[in-house]
């Protein structure tokens, strides 16, 4: 995806840093802290234009959720669905996180979405998907015991790997959907991608998992 | 289904002995004496027609198999392929195993294969799934401890229930293919099910899965 330059978009985060978190990784271990309530941590890796985290903070404010995004010109978008929203549970940040565990303490997250993330085809590119052993370290470590990760996906190829890269991390999966939209689920928040892939009729696959600490 | 009476089926069967094996509980811990020669032990669970049990027989001389199919009227179908096929490594039984414990000794298979088996879809009808716990503690035990099972549906809700059955039961989900003729594996031999369902375009999906003893 080609993106447009946004040079107001340093300008337009930093005016809103009540959401765009300034310097985040100054928050590990203390994430509570930025938010107005004490109260159950979700994570969005790779939030895109926003959508989702905003649609959720909307509709659980009984949630604290944190969207990640490392593209700057994308973000911004998801900063104007966030205001818009006027959820004051959600906080954005933009970074190219390599490591979950500089941002994030262990046992400090609740729940952890994976949507439409890259599916990186290519078996030489396996390193990279984001359900690579290496990176369910890293969820493992932030996670809480009964923490939980919702995975997203229409790319069938990545939802077969990720399916079997839990288990055989020695994860539990504990529920499938082959064709969400099908459940009609009203509690369902789309992204923009599962907007436009189910229009198309395509199935979007997701699968929820935890681990055995 | 409704089944034509066939009351030649008896007969038939039993001028087949060397494949239809009679009395088959005397050969629990000794099916390998049941065939021509020793090698490892696949078992489909519910052959109906018998199209997968003669066609991995024939592709697959270097392992013995053992059919179950309790319908009677079916399993004559299975027995016709069988000796059309001329392969010599396959066996059917006509039983219908509530335990698969009394038909075999703990250990004594290596593969485990369950094709399109009656989805059960209402809730109350769960106990009935073959991949209900109850059924997986039997698998467990008969299985040898890097046997495996290899289940294929078309039925969608049957197959998402099934992978999370596996993996909370604490087996490995090692494989899953949500479309599985696309992969044109030239080593899949199909059931008459899977070939009716996947000409009307369906997708098939298959699994492989293991215990961890």
């Amino acid at each position: 995806m080609r993106l447009r330059n946004k040079p107001w978009a340093d300008d337009y985060m930093r005016d809103n840093s009540h959401i765009v978190v300034q310097e985040p990784f100054q928050y590990r271990g203390k994430w509570q802290s930025a938010f107005n309530k004490e109260q159950p941590l979700h994570l969005e890796i790779g939030s895109g234009k926003g959508q989702f985290i905003a649609g959720m903070g909307k509709q659980h404010p009984e949630v604290n959720f944190i969207g990640l995004e490392r593209v700057k010109s994308v973000i911004v978008g998801a900063l104007k669905k966030v205001l818009d929203s006027e959820a004051e549970n959600v906080r954005l940040l933009n970074e190219d996180a390599q490591d979950l565990r500089d941002l994030f303490q262990t046992n400090e997250v609740d729940h952890i979405y994976l949507n439409f993330s890259d599916p990186w085809p290519k078996t030489r590119h396996e390193k990279r998907r984001l359900t690579f052993p290496a990176f369910l370290d890293q969820y493992k470590d932030v996670l809480k015991e009964e923490g939980e990760i919702t995975l997203k996906t229409d790319n069938r190829g990545f939802f077969e790997y990720s399916v079997a890269s839990f288990s055989k991390y020695g994860m539990i999966v504990e529920e499938l959907s082959l064709d969400l939209h099908e459940l009609n689920d009203p509690l369902n928040v789309k992204t923009e991608y599962e907007e436009k892939f189910s229009e198309k009729g395509q199935p979007i696959y997701r699968c929820k998992a935890r681990f055995q600490k």
